[in-house]
């Protein structure tokens, strides 16, 4: 068994890149699909505010998605940088 | 066993990618399919502004999306480029 | 015993396939459940809306659907191409 | 211990199918029996539809059904291909 | 420990067979259970209409017991033909 | 040790009978009981039709209950055929 | 270490006695404590049909059993019979 | 280390006692203190039905504390009898 | 090390007590809960019947104590006599 | 490495207090926060009941504490007297 | 490697006493929680029975904290007594 | 690998701050949410009492964040003193 | 292998650090998310008190985010003074 | 193998930082997504305080978006500074 220390804090690295990631899409894909699930209802409810509530239930997502790019720029740290 | 280091970092990586991606998958399924039930009773009661809320659930759904395909992205760079 | 590295590999990228499909096959299938079930509801309020409210349901199904494709494609690249 | 690498590759294979399949079952399994029971919801209040509310429920249930058979699939492939 | 390869595969498959069958269950019984509570539910409100909810019932449940059916294939071959 | 390789096999085999009885009845536990409640429910408001729901309510359960007994199947092979 | 085979078969199939009745009781436990709550609730609105309800509820609840039972029939076979 | 077969079968004998009961009162220990709050509900709506109710409450309560009684005959049968 | 096989089987008693309590712990905790919380809304709303409600909220608590005192019982064994 | 048996037998003794105690104050601490949360619901509604109901409340959460206590008693005897 | 007996035991015993407190506090907080916003819930409604609501709140998340104190001395047993 | 046993105790410790403390932060953290929640409903139905009703929840919260401390001390003392 | 345990030790706080502030990072996030929805509910029925809403919601956030600070501090605790 | 200390330090920061970021980002998302959601509801019903909704969402948002933060200044210090 040739293992280096290198090979090691690599292969934690990438295994750690994969936990980021696919935990990490957990919580803004149920998020951001409440979000737009309520969203299709207040338009079913008031169509005349459409836009008014596409662009509110975007600035909504958009923040919640940030978490999930966070999670994304954490796996990529993890595969490219380290 | 012959076992070198470059496999380690390999083997873990494909098992990363099976974690990011199967994890991944959960949130913007659960989330996505809230989304197209929600636009579905939307449609059901205002059915005059059925495509209007069409957009709406593909472009909400289209965000929460964002973080499966996140999941893919690493899952395919952690077996394609690592 | 005359394990190789890889082989170790090669174990990691099956085990990682089965655990991406598995893990892949919860989300989209509780969420386009869910979608077909609010559908069913809504058509039974208003079944002059059938055809309208099928199309809404398979569209946001196939948008839940997309990310346990992504599990499918990320499985069968462990299985085949690893 | 006669173990040689590719009884561990085919070890970690049988045991990813289980893995896939089982965990595979959840979701469509939930989801399946979720839209099942809001189609009887809905043929009770509305008899007429029967037929229509039958075929919208049958048509979101094999969408559902998809990531079930992803998973199958998979599963087999982890049995005999490998 | 005159344990070899075959044995190793073998032990993997019937375990496997095990969670394959034990999760694989979970899904279609919660599933199956609330389809059929509801339709009950809808046989109370509207008793007219028992045999067609009976029916839609039965169909319903036949599709969502599908993936149980699937483990259970899986579970066999993992112990039979592995 | 003298741990010949059927002993682990045999092992496996009855470790993966009790996972698999244990974990398949979970399911249709929890929803065949969710059933009953529901029929209960049904007949206190329509009592006229006992006999009708709660043969609605063991044909469901009926159904609900194939998933257990394919785990009852599965751990009876493992332990007995195997 | 004077551990033989049939040491390690005997333990496991204890362990998996164990482990199969221990989950084999939540799911039956929890839906006939559902059964009881709704019929009890079905009585109080409903106190002339009581007779009707409670054997509706034992019949319910004695299908839901069936799971716990062949836990324990499993769990026993492991312990005695194995 | 003076461990023998023995040793080993009774140390997982007793773990699993401690898990079968473990897990084995977390189902009844809920689902009995369901039927009690709902019967509760239903006597402060309908007093005069008291003991009607209460009878229901232990009899369905009975039913769901049997699998809480297997486990723990399963746990004495692994701590007394293995 | 001087560790002979009657230490493993203490070891595991005792780990075994402290799972079986503290599981054992979590569903008559709830359900009781439950059970009390129920008990309080009844009596606000039908304060003449509070000796009555008060009784059956008790005697539903003590069934659901049951499996509490069950997983007791096991763990004081697991700690004394074994 | 002086480990002897004794020493293990009181690390497991150790490590299962904590997690008797750990997991025993989940189940009381969320039932007794609902009875809390329900008994100041009813309390709103029909103050001059208040110290009917804030007994009754007590003595509800008295029975809930009862399994944290069996988990405090079992946590200190594996400190101290084991 | 000097590990000691001793030094074993003390490692279990802080380990413990972070799972006993960590676990410990998940219950009480939530459930203390509930309380606190049924409480506000019911001061809203019916403001001028503030005080004796505060007051009902308080006993009652006494109670509630009690498990939570209890995690809080066996994980200070664990750490300064053992 | 020159590991004694004082570092096996520290790492230990060291492991068990950060479980105590991540733990110890989820139930708190929701419950205190919750009452928040609930308190900005109450005032947005009854504004003039929202003096009164910011006590009752920050009071509610306080016992509430009171395991939350507890977690804190149990980590700092795990982190400094041990 | 030239690891000394001052190693172990760091690499335990390093760990712990990750779990502590992951773990929580999920309590506040839910609840503070919770309160932030109930204060929009609560404006869109009564704008009027929008400041005084606002002022609430910010309030009861902060005592909730404490537990969230609390993991921050752990987690720098264990990265850098420890 | 040629693993020194400094490597076992460094892997388990690399895969504590996965941790703490894949943790970490499933409150906020969900957390954040229910408060987007809940402002789109609210301007569904009350368009004209769309400004003042937006606002409120978004401050709400940012306090619980700072776990999320805390999350990634954890990962990042795991990855660059330790």
């Amino acid at each position: 068994m040739a293992i280096e220390g290198a090979d090691l804090v690599r292969a934690a690295a990438l295994m750690g890149a994969g936990i980021a990631m696919g935990l990490g899409a957990i919580g803004p894909g149920v998020g951001e699909g409440f979000a737009a699930g309520k969203a299709c209802e207040a338009i079913g409810r008031n169509p005349k505010e459409a836009g008014l509530l596409t662009r509110t239930m975007l600035v909504g997502q958009a923040v919640s998605e940030s978490t999930g790019i966070y999670s994304l720029v954490v796996a990529l740290l993890l595969i490219f940088v380290v």
